[in-house]
C-alpha cells in the first residue's frame, strides 16, 4: 500500500515540504499532492480563460478553477492533513476538513495549542492533531509501516 | 414541499431570527434548524458526561456531543445558509460549507462584501452569496414558490 | 404511495396544465413540481442579490439561485417528464435528463417524432417516450395504480 | 497523477485533436477518452445486433450499444470537456453535463460567447468555461502541474 | 414504524392475497406494493405508447414501463419477500432478488423445497426462505412487533 | 424533528426502560427502537420456518431472521446506543457500532470505567461515552432541543 | 482502458471460451472473469469448511462462498455478459442481471429469440441484446475501440 | 486478479502468520493487510502525539490513530477474515465485521465452535465460518483461482 496524503491549508511556511523530505528520508511508502501553493499563481487561475473588472466574479472564477484540481485530489487521497497557521482567516481549510469528514476521508489536523479553541469542531471530526511536522510524519510511518 | 433549511455559523448576532421571523410573516413553507446556539451551553455540552481537567479534552467531549446534533440535522436538511460575521476565526461555519458541499447540499453564503477574498473556495461550492438576511429571505420565497 | 413527479423542459406551451389537470380530474395519487417556469423571473433569479453589468455572471447568478431549487426537486421526485418542444435549444431539460439517468431516477421523454435522432441518447437512458401530454397521464395512471 | 479526460460533445471540427496534440506537446500527465466520434459509426452501432427497420429502435440500439462505452467512461474520469459547436441540437453533450453534474465529477465547458444564455445552467453547474481548446490546455495544464 | 414490504414474482396463485389479509387480520402495521399483476395488462403497458409489429420491441416497452413503476417500489421499500412458483421461468423475481441484494435490501424468499438446488444463489443472499405465505406473515409479525 | 434512536445491546438489565421513561417524563421528541429483547424469542426467531437440528444452523437462521428487523431499524434511526453490560460476549453490540460507524450514524456508547480500554476502538468511533442512562437522557435532551 | 468483463451464467456450453479466444486473437484491450464453472467444485465450494448432512444447508454453504468470488468479481467489472441457455432454471444468471441493474452496471445479455418473452425485465434493463458469441465480441471490439 | 485480504482480531497467535505463509507457498494471487499488531506499539500509538495522564483519553487517542490505519485497509479490502480467539473481549474483531457488514465487504469469520452462539450475528452477516487457519486458505484458493 502507497499512502496517498493530500496535504491542505497554510501556504506561507515550508511545512509541506518538512513533512515530504522526512517521509522521503524514511523511504516511507508514501505520495503527497496538494492544492496549487504559489499564491499569485492561485490567484489568477481564472485570469486564463479572461479578465475580469469585478473582484467577487475574478475570484469566484480562479477558485472554480482551483477546485478542479482540489475536488480530484481530495477525494482521492487516503489521508489529508490540514494544516492551520497562525494568521489569515484559512476557511479553506476548514472547508477541506468539512469535505473530508462528509466523506469519511481520515485527516489530520497540524496547528498550536493556542488556536484549540476555535478549531474544536474541526479537531473533534478528525483522527488526530499534531503540534509540529515532525509529529505528523511519526504518525504517516506508524500507519504506513508493515505492522 | 416544506424545505428544511439548517442555519449555521455567527451566534452573536440575531441573523437567525430575522430569517425565522421574515418568513413566518409570508408564510412562506419553511422550516428551520441549526446548533445549539447558546455559546455557555455549546462549550459546556460534555460536561454532562463529566468534568474534564484537560481544555483540549473538555473542548473534543463538547465539540462531539454538538455533532450529534449538528451532523444529523445538517445531512437532513434541504438548504443550509452560512453565516460568517466580522469577528472570531469561525472555522466551524466553514467545516459546515465543507461537509455540505462533499454531500451535495446547495448553500447560501451570508456575509459582507468586506471577506469576499478568504472566502472564495466556500462561495465557490456554494449556489448564491448573500449580504443581508432580507436577501436570503428573498430567495428562500423564490425557491419555495409554486412555481 | 403518492408519487411525486417533476416537471422539467419547455416553458412555451400548457404541456405541464394538462397533466396536472388530467391526473388530477382522475384523482391520481401523484403530486408535481418543477423549476419556477415563469421565463423573465428565471432569468433575473440572481438580480435578488444585487445587479450585474456582465451577462454571463447575470446568468450564473440566476442559473445558481434556480439550481438550489431544481436540484432539490429533482433530487427527490420518484419520476422525471423530460418535455422537448420545437423550439430553442432546451440544453437544460437534456441537463436535467443527465441528471436523473446518473441518479437512477426513471424519467418519460415528451417529444415529437421529429426530434428523435438528436434526442437518441436522451430517451435510451429514459423509461418511456411519450408524443403527448394524454399518453404521459396513461402512464402516470397505470404507474401509480393499486396493481 | 495521471489526470484522465472525457471530451465529450461536438465531433464535425477537430476540437479533440487540438487540445490532445497540444498537451502531448507539453508532456502533460493527462489521458484523453471520448464516445466513438465517427458519426456513421456510431448511428450504426446497434446494426451489429440485427437490423431494424423502425428507426426510432433503430436509434435506440444504436445509443444503447454507445451507451455501454460512454457510461464506463465518465464514471472514470477525473473531469469532462463539455464541448457545444454552433450546428445541431447536441443534447447527448448536455445529457453529459447533466450525467456528470450528479456525480459530481467537475467538468470544462468549451463554446462561443454566442450561446451563453442557452447554456447556463450548464455553466453553472461546470467549474470553467473556455471558449477555445487552447484554453482548456492552459487549464489542464495548471490542473496537473506539480503545484 | 410501518414496514413497507414489496411483493414478487408469480402471478398465477393468491400468495399475494393471502399474506396481504393475513396481516390486515392481525393488524400489523405493515403496507405492501408489487408490480402491476394482472398479466395481460402488464404486457401490454408499452401499448399505451403506440402499437409495434415487433415482438421484441413490444415487450422491451412494456418491461420499461413497468420498470418505472417496481424500480420507484423496490428502491423504497424495507423487505421484499420474492415468490418463485412451480411453472414458467420468472426471471424477472431472480432480477428483483439480484436488485435488493445489491441495494441491501432484505428479502424472504417464498418457494417449494423442490427447487432450493436451482435458487441456492438466491437465498443465500436472502435472510429466510419460508415454503408458505403463513410462515411469511408470521416472520412479518415478528419483525414488526414492538420488540 | 422527531429523534429516532435505535437501542442496541444488553438485554438483562432496564437500562432501555429506564432512558425511554425518563425521555417520556420529559416529553423529549424522540422515539425508540430495538431489536427483539426477549432472549427466547429472539434465540427461536428462525424457528418459524422449521425446526434444525444442527445448532450452528439454528443460531444462523434465527440470527438472520432477526437481521431482518435490526438492519432495517438501524439502517433508519439517527442515533444509535450501544450498550455494554459487565457479562456475556456481547459482540453483536460491537457488531452494531461497527455497522453505525461505517454508515456515518452517531452513535453513544454506555458502559462502565472498568471496560474502557477493551471498547477503546467502539468509544474511538462513536461521538459520547456515557456511565449511566440518566447521562444518555441528558445527552438526547440536549441533542432534540430547541437550540 | 483495459475493459473488465464478468461472465455469468450458463455454465454447460462454451461461450466463454469462444469469447474470450476471439478477444484475445483479435487483440482487444479486455480482460475476463467469472464465477467457478466447474459444476461439482461449486456445488461443492462449502464442503471445504466441514460436511453437511441438510441438502439445504449445503447448498447455503456452497452459494455463500461462490459469492465471496462472485460479488467481489462483479462489483469491480465494467460491463457484465449474461448468458441464458436452453435448459436449466438459470436463476443465478437473472440474480447477476438484477445485481448489474442495481449497481448501473452496463450489461449485454445473450440468449436465443425463443426466451425473449421471459427474459423481457432483464433484457430491458441491459444496454443490449446479442444472439452469439460472435455479436458480443463485435460489441466488445467497438466499446474497446480508440474511437 | 490480485484480492486484497484485511486480516481483523486476536494478535495473541500466529494465524496470521499461518495464513500468510500457506497463501505464498501455493502461490495465490493474494496480498494482505491488517492493524498494527504489535501490542505494544498499537497501545502507545496516541503517546507520539504528547502523553495523556487520563487512561480514557490515552486510549482514545490511540484508537483513533489505529483508525486512520484501519479504516483505510478496510475500506480498501475486497475480503476480511475476521478471527475470534478464546480470550479477551475482541469487540474490535465484532467491530470491524459490523463495519464490513454496512460496507458489504464480504468477510470469512474464523472462531472454534465453542463460540458459535455468541457469534451468530456476525457470523450471519459474513460469508463462510472457518475453524482453521488451514481452511481459510482453501477458501482464499478457490476464490483466487483462474476458475
Amino acid at each position: 500500500m502507497t499512502l496517498s496524503v493530500y496535504l491542505s491549508g497554510e501556504i506561507h511556511t515550508d511545512w509541506r515540504q518538512q513533512i515530504i523530505d522526512a517521509c522521503q528520508e524514511q523511504n516511507l511508502s508514501v505520495s503527497f499532492s496538494s492544492a496549487v501553493t504559489d499564491h499569485q499563481a492561485s490567484d489568477a487561475a481564472g485570469d486564463m480563460l479572461g479578465a475580469e473588472d469585478n473582484s467577487f466574479w475574478r475570484d469566484h472564477k480562479s477558485a472554480k478553477v482551483n477546485a478542479i484540481r482540489t475536488k480530484t485530489l481530495i477525494e482521492s487521497c487516503d489521508i489529508a492533513i490540514i494544516r492551520f497557521g497562525d494568521k489569515y482567516k484559512q476557511w479553506n481549510a476548514a472547508f477541506d476538513a468539512g469535505y473530508c469528514a462528509a466523506l469519511g476521508t481520515p485527516y489530520i489536523t497540524l496547528h498550536d495549542e493556542a488556536i484549540i479553541h476555535p478549531l474544536k469542531e474541526v479537531d473533534a471530526a478528525g483522527l488526530a492533531w499534531a503540534t509540529s511536522p515532525a509529529q505528523v510524519v511519526e504518525i504517516l510511518k506508524y500507519v504506513a509501516s508493515q505492522g
